[in-house]
């Protein structure tokens, strides 16, 4: 396996898997593996789509932590997309994770409507026109809404999901009030909610959601996620998803 | 102070201050607090409305925990206004605290829109039509949303309120999706949400919901309110709270 300039392959400590990432763009972090422990109930033969896929991870984790068929990770920009391609070729799992290098607002082709069982999406952070941006660059992509917004993203979703099929997103916490009433508004109705706080004593930072295409209104929030304990170390949940117990 | 058939008057450990409660009926509980609480910044000289008020007991404790120039608190059950007043005159807060027993969908004559500095409501946790009810009982009408919706109360405070005036709102996290996208929806952007769990190894049953009316999208999750602790106290938090430290 070749690198190119920069990259390196981390392992995943799951199941042997490993991915390319490339120092000078957007690394995995805490998120992805939050996201893919927080979709495991996916079921059995399901296809999947992972938006905003960047290098794959999240696509990578699911093939470990699901029985899903098919797994298609969608990144707009070409060479994090042609990444992402190395690893799954590197993991040999091309059988059931394709990437495909697409702008999510334009899939209406290579994806048809109402045919996904599950999707993932661990998107921009950042609102459109927040703070000062380098539009080029493929760190900002990743960070902000540039290529797509948060509502982008939703109806994309709601117009891939079958009936009753669900949609998984991590974000911030400060953009809790915009997922839930995008969710609602095009009829991915909220129904489980985990927040993942530092610690016990600090507010929450990240928030998990899963929605149900056309589901009844009807809220679960879980027990919350801590990552750290007080002495420093990661907490027994946290360890448990790492899979480091 | 004569008291009706069920009734007791308690001691809200607060400022001297006490309310006559009707056994038979709802009772306040630990909401009413932790609403009267969230909602303290109120500033000096404010225009106050309570909806939902009950028996009084949140435009009671906002009388002592804030520097309100009017509270007025609307109830819809006769009976149930007419024993809040009872409270205000035992209190002598008759000069601040002003109890009008009407339906909240038909307040346009007695409150002027867009006069009102600030709004709590502890609302009828129990959306229309879950489970068996009697429409007639006191305590179901304070439970469920018989006599009014939360679109209802929403409606109403957006009318009521003061541009970047704010609505303070005590509810079951279950419900959290239809306040968040209703008072977008109205035009109370959701500000600040606080989270209260029983302990902190359970998921939180209570949010409590600042929105300002036209305000920018930007929300803050503050530190969660943990109940007890693990032997079963009160936390430091809610002693704080209850004036027990």
């Amino acid at each position: 396996m070749e690198l190119k300039n920069n990259e390196r392959i981390d392992d995943l400590q799951y199941k042997g898997l490993k991915i390319i990432q490339n120092e000078k763009d957007f690394c995995f972090g805490i998120d992805a593996v939050l996201l893919s422990d927080f979709a495991k109930g996916i079921k059995k033969d399901s296809y999947v789509v992972d938006l905003c896929t960047g290098n794959g991870i999240v696509a990578i984790l699911l093939s470990g932590k699901t029985n899903a068929k098919e797994i298609v990770g969608i990144e707009i920009q070409e060479h994090v997309a042609e990444m992402a391609n190395r690893s799954v070729e590197m993991n040999n799992i091309q059988n059931r994770v394709k990437i495909i290098n697409e702008d999510l607002t334009k899939l209406k082709e290579k994806i048809k409507a109402g045919t996904v069982d599950a999707i993932t999406v661990n998107p921009p952070y950042k609102a459109k026109n927040s703070g000062l941006i380098n539009e080029r660059d493929a760190k900002t992509i990743a960070r902000h809404e540039i290529s797509c917004t948060l509502e982008d993203i939703i109806i994309e979703a709601a117009r891939e999901l079958k009936s009753s099929g669900n949609l998984y997103m991590i974000h911030k916490t400060e953009r809790l009030v915009d997922i839930l009433s995008l969710m609602r508004k095009h009829k991915i109705e909220p129904k489980r909610i985990r927040f993942i706080h530092p610690n016990v004593n600090e507010a929450p930072n990240l928030v998990l959601v899963e929605g149900a295409r056309s589901g009844k209104a009807f809220l679960k929030v879980e027990k919350p996620l801590y990552v750290y304990k007080e002495n420093g170390e990661y907490t027994d949940d946290i360890k448990e998803i790492y899979g480091l117990e």
